[in-house]
């Protein structure tokens, strides 16, 4: 997910690291989650630790910032007291988030499967 | 995408943990590329290389595993000399491989957008 040099990647193929923002561990769970609707950050990183693992919140704001600059989500920034900012899928992100919910669904339903091969894997192994 | 403990991501959400090898880097390239049709492993090596970054033995070594446990790749081990070995999709994961090449396919279709939206992040942020 790290990138150590993101602009050596831009160069060399740049359509294959838009595709590990989006299926980066965060991005995915903060795409399907920003499907819901616009999520403040501390909600954000609420509802991503109940289907997840916890984030921290530097990760949370590396990955935002990450899909912000990518045109997929959009950072509203409210000029309130105490200052509030939502965060929203853009039309772009929509539609990365709903294929990366489908394949989600998808893993989701065919855990079953997984789980028998995962199974033989092991005892195919065992002494 | 390393796992520290598996057996407790797996006992917290399982499914969350195939959409993470489904989606890690080497898994969607992996993924991607047997849909062409069975390769050898040094064959895998490079054309995952040409798409991405190079990758190590190691690394691809653990990804086809994972995938192979999971029940998404064949490992086919022929009894000749020298040794031969192929991997292949199971039906399961051809299933996740159009999946995922769909998504890839957007994002080198969506690359135009996410190319402007980059551009006008860094120029609203430039002093």
């Amino acid at each position: 997910m790290a990138v150590s040099d993101p602009r050596a990647g831009e160069a060399m193929c740049p359509y294959r690291l838009v595709l590990e923002h989006v299926t980066s561990r965060w991005g995915v769970l903060v795409l399907i989650q920003l499907l819901d609707g616009p999520h403040r950050f501390s909600e954000l990183r609420r509802a991503v630790g109940r289907v997840g693992r916890a984030v921290s919140e530097k990760m949370l704001t590396q990955t935002l910032q990450t899909l912000e600059r990518d045109g997929l989500v959009h950072r509203d920034a409210k000029p309130v007291i105490p200052p509030r900012v939502d965060y929203s899928l853009t039309d772009l992100g929509r539609e990365a988030a709903e294929q990366v919910r489908s394949l989600a669904e998808w893993t989701r339903e065919r855990m079953a499967d997984v789980e028998k091969a995962r199974l033989a894997y092991d005892e195919a192994r065992q002494p």
